[in-house]
């Protein structure tokens, strides 16, 4: 059975990534990397996690000790300086091997790219439109996923120059670090734009699609998922691209004509909705995305790439079934 | 001192019309109307409301006893069927006199306009860029009341067919009725689009403006406020013209460069926020509006508009000192 | 493998109960009841739901059909009055069986009991406390369920008069009605008590204490979840009973000292978690339990019950897998 | 025109603050104190405050240059070492002077009381129960306010050793300061118990009331509110005690019989609702204070205290008109 080690255990994104490796029939989780809880039991993290489960060790120290799979749960500078272990699938949830062109890094991520010359050894995978190429795979941002599933299939039938992203996204997708703008007092009963016109997912984005769009994020009230509702001026019939695309997905739903897509509906899950809608006044299409930031958009999509990287089942260990209100 | 009434002073825009006609020191309350509260005190709304208040009497009663200033807070069908009181500054928080094209309403508000002819009589007054012009008032919505504030100052300074207009609202815009879409098992920890190129408030904002947007509302889970993000294609500098148009306002206030909008800033307010980004990677800006759907976009402009007609200063009994968390 | 109906499906509880079934690998779902949705495809309901699944029919059809778990999502009152199949485990999520005394019908829940001769054929069944004693189940409340967890194990060792249990659930466990207090305007940034001393779990609670206490509950703005804060008088060391109690449990978690229960932690699960704490200033001590009132507080309960009467494992089809953040 | 300075003029209770002392007619505000904000405009601390207020300076500056009120927002023990100047109302919103024993400071603030001899200097001031009696006014903690209001008129008519407090408050009453446990990632869908039996609270409360009680807060995911609801058994008919404490009051509202406090309809007021019920169960009565807690729990409170201390009218500069929704 492979074994899988976690880097950053303790954030958010590293935990749900734990969550998932935990209910996942033909893995087996042989390390939990954390700075902060080096030394620490799992429950330290979580109470709901077991005493059978391993200690929280360095992060340093888990990559020394390797595993078949390694999933990267660290900042983007971290894991951008991280040299890859032979013979191991490596799963970066982070941005730092998403960006082909090295050069974008200082403006969008801050940082000059310390491996720039390898980055063209990581494939960007987003199963159902890119599923990944190698050993070392680059997760898409929880952005980018939500607008490359509403756009990618439809992109040739659609003007370009035409495209806005508005996005609505729960705090979670800020990560668990403390700040000002995840301070409960500024986030209950408010609703933000941020970063606009400068958030790091618009140039994966652009990359994927091979177009800039225009593209806006916001910060909701609650505590995960994530909204992309897309606006496009079609030049052709969309639906069909769009359910073609997805036809035998059990991860993404095209949702019928009149069926209004819903954040709570997949929350707490790995799927993702997508619906398409008509403007009758402007002549545009509207095409919606939902999915949980932490689902699909970050822990669900990895273990899907990982899946697929070791030959299984690409749905594995995903929280897919469940009707929950 | 003018006397007021209020038609259908037990809804959500009613019962904030009330509040501001309390806090006003120039304006006398003599009715209250609700056909569902006929005959019971003030207090049976909400216990805030004290004693030396008129009761509730039916809304035929209220017009029949007339008032100096009649506040139409009635639903849309039936404020359409209203006469209007002669010598009476008349506002209607409905849509039923606000689109000037009777031909409109069946499509857009699902009946045949009852007094077509009057319409005409009817102005359709936003303080800060179209004044009331008699005394009968037809009082935005609150979705066009953000995206005009954000996009009639530079109507001539974008490209009409780029325009898209992402708005989201609190609950309480979908009033005090009991529907599924209003029950805090769907609102709560959701977010979804609703009535997409169907909503009522787009050909109000087309009427304004000149020309047709594209224009979607999402339901936030939050009890108020509204928050639009307007997307346009620029053909001259927008700034200028956005501090112009508010230079001297005390309602709405045009963010410095840099400001975060939020929803939270102007909750229980009668003013608006505007803020102004550029989008470097598609060339676009982003005007957003930020108001309270029941103030600014409701109750607040209402008195706004009463006190204009009245010749009375402005602001009067609206709520914007105050600097609250 | 053995079958199972569910009589008023498209209820909250009536869905979760689903979404356990359908994730529970030794039952087979042959019938779904609703009058409201009969006809309907199980898409109607919730499109995660797809086109495998029986179509709703109407509950009486469900019942002449039969299946050899029956479980009874029903209003009080119409599950009273349902004359249980032979040969079948039926759980009763209703409070319709919850009390042995039928003379206590009336004042609690507002009905005269049509089957009270029928009451002592069903045993009232919380898995960890009270196992199922034969076919009739009596599924407890949502609130009972957690007050029982916290003071049952320690019933011995308080001073029955001192108990004050103050309780606080998410909207859910008010059902999928249109009704005012569940209105998202009422809901959202609030909190209010509401059955100050009437609500129908006081009996229940009674009945199976030996003794009566003090309860209320609060209405959260959440959409699920529970936690009940129990007030004691000890009159022995209550630690060692709470740990001997639930010491075997995958279900319920007795928290360490200084570990703070969450109503977060066990949202969205069927797990629970209790906390004891002293109070130094009054010398009370402090129980208290978490759990989501639609998995142990209904579903999840139901299907342990159902478990055990079937002679299964008892966690089959449970949610309690998952360190979700 | 009595000259107003406020020391911490930047956190929730100062900015609340600031909001009252901008709508008092009869004071004039002269300095703000911030040591994180010196130097900056008011407006750098919310965009809302206009340019004719005075800038920050340090709070040091606040103290030498004096003013007539001195409202002190400080944390506790900051606020403990402050030598106040002459002639000066002095209100202080931290629990640095509420308890008259200095030996209590380490055990329930952790640190030693550095001026203990000073304490008996300051007086304990609750408006409505127990007016300050000098320039020196401790103002009461948000939670004490609430139980007082709700216990002290009828001390007298219950068992002292019967008292239980279970009080519910929004996220605001933790102030601004950055900490795990106002992460809106905590936060959202949740509520945790906090500080049980440990809080600052219990003993002001204790020490107004003449006998300790057993209290415990809870964290609700809402901005700002604040419910308390307290269980007592009763020796004496209640609702007469605490209908004539409150009956000249325009600040707190005693509710008739049935009906339900709630939190919506304090918050953003500096008014209060107490709510009487009786529990035929147990033969327990439960009182419920509902008010906001920076509002009649901090701000609001402080401006009556002032108004008081000044021979000014008591509700001067309070928010207690309005009946928003």
């Amino acid at each position: 059975m492979p074994t899988v080690a976690i880097l950053g255990a303790s954030g958010y994104s590293g935990q749900e990534t734990l969550d998932r490796v935990l209910r996942h029939p033909e893995l087996e989780l042989v390390a939990l990397g954390s700075d902060s809880l080096a030394g620490e039991p799992a429950s330290a993290l979580d109470v709901r996690l077991n005493g059978s489960l391993p200690r929280f060790v360095a992060n340093d120290a888990v990559l020394e000790a390797g595993a078949d799979v390694l999933f990267v749960c660290l900042g983007h500078e971290r894991a951008a300086a991280l040299e890859p272990p032979a013979d191991t699938v490596v799963v970066d949830l982070s941005g730092a091997h998403r960006l082909q062109d090295a050069a974008l890094y200082p403006a969008w991520y801050g940082f000059e790219h310390p491996r720039a010359a390898a980055l063209d050894g990581w494939s960007y995978a987003l199963p159902e439109l890119f599923p990944p190429a190698g050993e070392l795979i680059a997760n898409p941002g929880c952005y980018a996923t939500a607008a490359l599933l509403a756009l990618a299939p439809i992109a040739e039938a659609i003007e370009p120059a035409s495209v806005v992203v508005d996005a609505k996204s729960g705090v979670s997708g800020a990560g668990r670090e403390l700040k000002q703008s995840s301070h409960a007092g500024f986030v209950l009963e408010n609703i933000s734009p941020y970063r606009v016109g400068r958030h790091q997912h618009a140039p994966e984005i652009a990359q994927a699609l091979g177009f800039p769009i225009c593209f806006v994020p916001h910060l909701l009230p609650v505590r995960r998922g994530l909204l992309a509702t897309c606006y496009v001026q079609p030049t052709a019939e969309l639906r069909p691209l769009l359910e073609d695309a997805f036809a035998g997905s059990d991860v993404v739903r095209v949702l019928s004509e009149g069926v209004v897509p819903e954040l709570a509906r997949v929350q707490h899950t790995d799927g993702a909705e997508i619906a398409l809608f008509d403007d009758p006044v402007s002549g545009r299409a509207v095409v919606v995305c939902a999915l949980d930031n932490l689902g699909k958009g970050a822990a669900g999509q990895a273990l899907q790439n990982a899946n697929l990287a070791l030959g299984l089942d690409e749905t594995l260990g995903l929280r897919l079934a469940g009707v929950l209100v």
